[in-house]
């Protein structure tokens, strides 16, 4: 069988190659030199597969896409309160280049412009590093989610610096306010090798796949930030991720992403899939054209808007029967597909509707794939409040997929591993339960 | 067993009904003589069951929370070009009652700023209505998102008519830029009346609902509106929906949400649930402040927040194996759990990594609760390339989750209904397929 | 002798005629219609002198240029306090059409912007007028600025009510902030036929003039507004008159302006003339692009920018004299000129360095053609301190410059009136003051 | 007699001495450290006079009071246009710590804030000078102004620089726009060591003098910008001076002025004199508490506002005779007083009303005190006219107002300078002139 997914990304790709509008950066040598044909896609599940088709290997500077990043990292480091109390979330609702610090504060709207990436780099690694230790931690950091030591651009960032002028502007104004605590031009300096390290489209679709696997590389199985960092850093690029066409951005697409003004874009899909792109011409937004092209495509193609919810064609409660009689009756309810609340609450509705009057409840686990934290406990507080009313409550829970389960206060629960069907279930348990 | 919802929604009011900071609205008599003690939460689900505490049913009137809604039916009966040619969808980091027109356009920033909320009415039905028609529509239509018929107070639109100061000044500066194109004085006064529709939270929650269910209301399985335009009115209340305080929103709550003045506050978990609660208190960014409260517990304990994503504890490749040998050989996949682009390209690989050379190839997704558009494809694609290759494609599909599954050009596909369960395949197989 | 000032008028109506750059206003057809070719340009001194050149007694309506003087009416009327509690004096450094208000309170940030226009409209008269009355008050009021009764032309006012949203927008959101207190409509109503009113640049030149003879109509005689009204008026047509080109204005032409769409325009240059044009092409700012050239010339060639001082070729004390000896010794100060503070200073310093033993001092202002109070303060002062050196003061003033002249408290002063010139003085004073 | 101005400046110290509130600025040690109750005021006369009261040599820095002179160096060194270029005049109407740059040019709104303070110190001296030499060109300058070489505070310079992130800000933003052209480190270094110049309230008053005296300093006389540069930066300082509260200074008190951190405060009327006050106590908009008080009472006190123009009691012509009959008959106009545009413009009337028929016409300017280009021009016009009609015109002017006067084509004066009366003209006339 010939493979599907990289015919799928050849034919995308050979559909927005004639669009040659929009303008490649050019504000220095390094950038204006890029060849503006450069082209390229990858996706790479949260499983560590690699799709690609294009120019996926073709080293560029990473620029602002640095940015969730490596908010992330300081998140990691400094905790919520620190890094909320120096940088908002809210969307600007303006263009890439403004200032956009909020007034008597100083505090910068979000970490997606350029005022709270500044922030942000700043914060990364713990108080009282050094530069460079500082610059480390963040190489490291981004490497961590890249699955591959990344290299700064030395060239570039000689360059960046003598043009680094918004910057330094952003950040003396930013220590006039007492946001930054250190010497701006230092900073500065630190925040152009961040945006000047070196990355592929498939590193980057490395990376945004990080983050749709809740944080987790999904080759070397690291965590590299832990899952409230991840939740905050998808959250802040769906709001602000694409400057002011942020909002055309979420209702078209629906895809948290972010942009780099050499021409990569990547999104996160959670749980699903990361994404990048590669094409150096710009639109006036400073996005990527044929990126936000592609974007539109994957998101229309493949149903990857966040909002977009597919139907659920079966019910979590895959049966509810009573096998036995008198004081050998037992309620055998299977639940299957993934348990999140609303399925939770599906089931303890199916629980109290029964008003089960057996001696003995079953609730068989086998065919239910994934189950959140709150789905969880609602089943096990069901589990418990049976127990307190009489009846023995049976897991059946052949992979642990509830490794450890805790009624609580005053319940208790049996659990059965071994049987992989329910169909002999009243077999295994007489002999084993009684 | 004692319902363990309604236990957690009373333990929920119970801890917010102590704060009784903030302000109830006081503009208009009838919103200042409320009674600020009230409190109430509901929980739809999609499937229509409906969990209350509190004041559930204690009327009060919709005032912003009817704009997600009437933009719906804008977006329903004109389609997305003509209402975001006279509608952004842009965050404006604005505070309630500013006017966030855009510069030179005047178009409005987005449709949940009172400059769009308004533009939205003068849009809903078709062109060409009165006024009074449309009304009609608009009551008919958020009548159909509650599930029930809702009337407007009277007493609330005289009195807001006497104070729509504002916004008359929105409407006719609308009209002096051709946003508007009718009498601003008509286009106000029939925004005030659906601003004065009078709703319960049961009502705000199934009409949540609703959005949540992909446009379907779940007790009267009427299709409001399409499912694209749910996509559109949840991305812009996750990106526009709590004014200048939407960054934080989406961030420590994530749920597409909105607020009114009178202290209702709305939520929609998409495929999971709608929820509502009302208490008069507002806080300063015009929110009630316990429905604030209440909607940070439902995120965190509930695990709703949109960027949230269950781990997936199970393989969507539930079995991969081979029974028989030779000609007889079958290669049988059982696919389990929901599957959407990323499950499915899970599939395709295993499909490519087993590099099947067995004459029979056996899809067995009795076990899958879900399947997406895309998914489905690919599915029908694998089947179809399979079978170009001389492999005959069986698909175990019990309860038809793909009804008419059509592989596409050169493709052929058997289809298998009977089965509960495949451990007897081969059996039915010998029997009936060959 | 041929007249020298139309003369000069023709001449530089000539040379900007060509100028047919700028567009007419049109959002009206009254305006659209006019005849884009008009051009005049009259100067009114403020003893009632007119000069004109061109189309200087074609009717037009006078549109904004009616501001400056409605605000005088109000303030004239209410006093400074109310209005200023409602309409500030900030230049707003925005474009005509902003609004302008100041956030919180909504007041308007000065009087020439619509938003103050329509606020200083509604406060013109005594409070408690109806809408007739107040429009009359305003009609009566620019009628005495302009030396004629002016008429309202009433298709204009039709016109412009059916186009009026965006100051109908403007009128609802200041009465949203309780800056209005009355029926929008109403006060917009009133202010559309205040800027309906039909001028010519014949009477916008005398209106100008009574700016710029203290408030009192050179013709009439009428003392319309008194001088501190007079003040306020001129400095804030000094900083706010010209809209988003005021600093230009102010440092190219400084001479206190206003400009109306119709194509008026009009200065005042305080103590010497009003001058006003007419031609209706307008630039980018609505300001009449001949009018701006024409006002260019003549701030160039007469030297009429506020700024410019000319330099005092004689010294305000003509002479210093001691005529006699011994008892008879009388020293005689011939004062001459314009005395203000700087001259009063020189004149005090003349007679402490002096310092005058004689028995007698006579201060001769039969050449001083101008003095202020602060001047007529100090030189009362002098001879009040002098008298109480035990010396005899004689003030020679021929024409009671200083009408009845009090040196205070323990001064006294001998008036001698009948002299023409002082040459004589001493035999006078030998025969009449011994 | 006791002196008068000194005791009038002593009793308006005392009556401001008690007003104690507002902060002084504290951003450095060095104004922490300052005595808030020093306090001082100094008028200085445009020929030289100085009158102080209170702590009139404590010397202090100069801050933002230095921006109209360095503005005024710039003009003078490289011209409007260029200046123009760089920096607006248009008041921001915006706080003084705003950065109020224009959009897309980058252009700062005017030369008062900080921004156009910042490039107006770049652009003093000619171009190329290095930083060193073009500091000396402003401190020569500014010396200049003052009458005195001023010296930097270079304890202040090191503070300030420590704490210059809003200034390095500006100046890095302006490079980025290309409105600097040079090192944004070594400007603010400049302009930080520009504002540390240590003055004196009787150097301030001096330097205001000679802005006062078109650009004279009144001891020294040096012409240390011409009349034009004098011109503008009186008019930006009336428009831009006083910050966010411009419109107010502009209105209540009418003299253009500029004050500076340090508690200093200048006014300059045009012709009159310069003012200034020090107290370091500042209001919230950055100006000192009783400076501003102060000049309120000055402007009231003494009639100093610009928009103020004193009654002129006398006619510019004092008398318009005939003496003598037939051949013999002389017409002899006595002219008076200060002789502007609106004066000439009396006299050319006089002319034409009176219709000379008399061979000749006497223009006896021997009373006039002034006369401005204009005037000068419209009178020799007249000259011209007349003698082109046959007439004699004879000019007695014997203190040569009008040095050297030409009427132009055609026409042919005679000039009269020793008679210092015109009594006895007919004598000097018919024994000289014939």
């Amino acid at each position: 069988m010939r493979p599907l997914i990289p015919d799928y990304l050849h034919e995308v790709l050979a559909a927005v190659a004639p669009k040659t509008s929009g303008e490649i950066a050019s504000y220095i040598p390094e950038l204006a030199t890029a060849d503006p044909e450069r082209l390229g896609a990858v996706f790479a599940t949260v499983d560590g597969e690699v799709y690609g088709a294009g120019d996926v290997d073709v080293e560029f500077i990473i620029q602002s896409i640095s940015k969730p990043f490596v908010y992330a990292l300081a998140l990691s480091d400094r905790g919520f309160g620190p890094l909320l109390d120096k940088v908002g979330v809210e969307p600007s609702g303006e263009a890439f280049n403004e200032i956009s610090l909020e007034r008597d504060t100083g505090r910068p709207r979000n970490p997606m412009i350029n005022a709270g990436a500044i922030t942000a780099h700043s914060l990364a690694g713990p108080e009282g590093l050094r530069a460079e230790e500082r610059m480390e931690r963040i190489v490291q950091g981004l490497s961590a989610f890249a699955g591959r030591r990344l290299e700064v651009d030395a060239r570039v960032c000689a360059s960046e610096m003598e043009n680094a002028h918004r910057n330094l502007a952003i950040a003396h104004m930013l220590r006039n306010y007492g946001i930054l605590s250190e010497d701006p031009r230092g900073v500065v300096d630190g925040y152009i090798r961040q945006c000047a390290l070196l990355v592929s489209t498939r590193d980057l679709a490395m990376m945004a796949a990080t983050l749709a696997n809740r944080g987790v590389n999904p080759l070397s199985n690291e965590q590299v930030v832990d899952q409230a960092v991840v939740r905050q850093v998808l959250s802040v690029m769906a709001t602000c991720g694409m400057y002011d066409a942020a909002g055309d951005w979420a209702t078209q697409i629906g895809i948290p992403a972010k942009s780099g003004v050499a021409g990569g874009l990547i999104g996160a899909l959670p749980g699903q899939l990361g994404i990048a792109s590669f094409s150096p011409r710009l639109d006036a937004h400073g996005n990527s054209v044929r990126g936000v092209s592609l974007f539109e495509r994957f998101s229309s193609d493949m149903g990857l808007h966040v909002m977009e919810v597919p139907p659920t064609a079966r019910e979590v409660v895959r049966s509810n029967r009573v096998r036995g009689e008198g004081s050998e009756a037992t309620r055998i309810l299977r639940l299957q597909g993934g348990i999140r609340f609303a399925g939770a609450e599906r089931i303890v509705r199916e629980v109290l509707d029964s008003a089960p009057s057996e001696p003995r409840v079953v609730l068989d686990i086998s065919l239910v794939h994934s189950i959140d934290d709150v789905a969880r406990r609602m089943l096990l507080e069901v589990a418990r409040r049976l127990s307190l009313d009489g009846q023995q409550v049976i897991l059946v829970d052949p992979e642990s997929i509830i490794p450890d389960p805790d009624p609580g206060e005053g319940g208790s629960i049996t659990v059965v591993r071994e049987s992989e069907e329910t169909l002999n279930l009243m077999a295994v348990d007489h002999g084993r339960l009684r």
